[in-house]
């Protein structure tokens, strides 16, 4: 691999007053980070905002500006507080408009459950010019507008919005990592540690302590784009463990 | 409650590769927003960055400036992925000391855990200027720098030094909450829900929806300053829904 291999990454904008509220937990950080390292493009930045056009359309422009791609979550259901196409197509300078398709998708999950309403027809409205998000699980598309991806704020549906786009992304290399566990302090390796990544170009190293069972221990997981090197330095750190009498687990406790 | 009442905000920035990895799922966000609703703040954005010193200046620079408070997490361990204290201090212009108190607190700590090292002294080091927060849990303590707050990563220390800061901070009325939920399809009742908030001035409903039993629902989350308000609200929603013919529990499904 050259060291001037082309890093993707990825930006991902959570909206919702329900996460800042404290109400519900995101999963979708997690999931989207996940799934981006899959298709060979890095999380670089989460940002989450509330309900409010102001916030979006500032957030929605720094970070599809400085990102190859910006994932949303939430705000793209039917009620008043979904505001996301709206601030999206602000963001962008377009206006709003009925996809076709997205209606007709709407027209036929509809057709046995009460029929397409005013409400649900709000879930075709898409920034112009977008294309669809295919959603197996509830009818209603997430959007592509460019390099901006809208989806759902519902974590089951976020995950089937993701699953039809596994592929079609333009990315490089993933990050790969192994995890070596240790019934460590990590304070009492630091040296260990910081001598490990620097002798590894290309290797970051995490430290990621906690208390169990009444002990300190510690995670230390390697991070690289290329498999030798990064089996080198976990190979390195391991050694480096075991020769200070430490106890440690590939694999991670 | 007069409508020019000072409404109080916080940022929070979650530093962490593991938050963008995907390897660890965030538990500050709804910590850090729950306690701060109680202190009569509203968490108004959260950004999450990795361990890179330009990109936590840049955040604590944007966030400190247009909030009442930014709070981080994650950082001021002692291994070397640890920056947070390095990089709060560059983006406020100041050095980096060793806090005598957070030295002596160190130095008791370790005193039956092996003594106080160089990796366990930078948990000592602090922006120039800066006060501590106590830290039960594990010795090394918070850190406060004006309106900035360095706190742990670590979910339940960082629950502690949130309990340490507990009444100590100026802020507003809290935000009061009512659920009510609904064994209804959302886009079926938004009109209502759009028109209930309307007619309450300060109040805010979300509309969250969930497939459950086979079956959809929503929880509508009524939230307002005023308790009249709210509880005015949330009357006319739950009077609204079982004109409908819908079933509607208060406290939510």
């Amino acid at each position: 691999m050259s060291t001037a291999e082309r890093i993707w990454t990825a930006a991902l904008l959570v909206i919702g007053d329900e996460i800042l509220s404290g109400r519900t937990q995101d999963k979708n950080v997690a999931q989207v980070a996940t799934w981006l390292n899959v298709q060979g493009i890095r999380l670089a930045e989460v940002r989450v905002v509330g309900d409010r056009e102001e916030a979006i359309v500032e957030a929605v422009n720094a970070l599809r500006a400085r990102n190859d791609y910006l994932f949303t979550t939430g705000g793209i259901g039917p009620t008043h507080d979904d505001i996301t196409v709206d601030a999206v197509a602000a963001a962008l300078g377009v206006g709003v408009v009925i996809h076709p398709e997205a209606r007709a998708i709407l027209e036929r999950y509809y057709e046995t459950r009460g029929g397409l309403n005013e409400a649900r027809l709000r879930m075709a409205r898409v920034p112009d010019g977008a294309e669809l998000i295919p959603n197996r699980m509830s009818g209603a598309p997430g959007i592509r507008c460019g390099n901006v991806f809208l989806m759902a704020g519902v974590p089951s549906i976020t995950a089937g919005m993701l699953d039809a786009l596994t592929g079609t992304l333009e990315g490089g290399l993933p990050v790969l990592s192994e995890t070596i566990g240790s019934w460590v302090a990590e304070s009492e390796i630091a040296d260990l540690l910081r001598q490990t990544e620097s002798a590894h170009e290309g290797c970051a190293i995490g430290s990621y302590p906690f208390f169990r069972e009444g002990r300190v221990g510690a995670n230390f997981v390697v991070r690289a784009v290329d498999p030798a090197v990064l089996s080198a330095c976990a190979e390195a750190l391991l050694t480096g463990l075991r020769a200070m009498g430490r106890e440690a687990v590939p694999g991670g406790i």
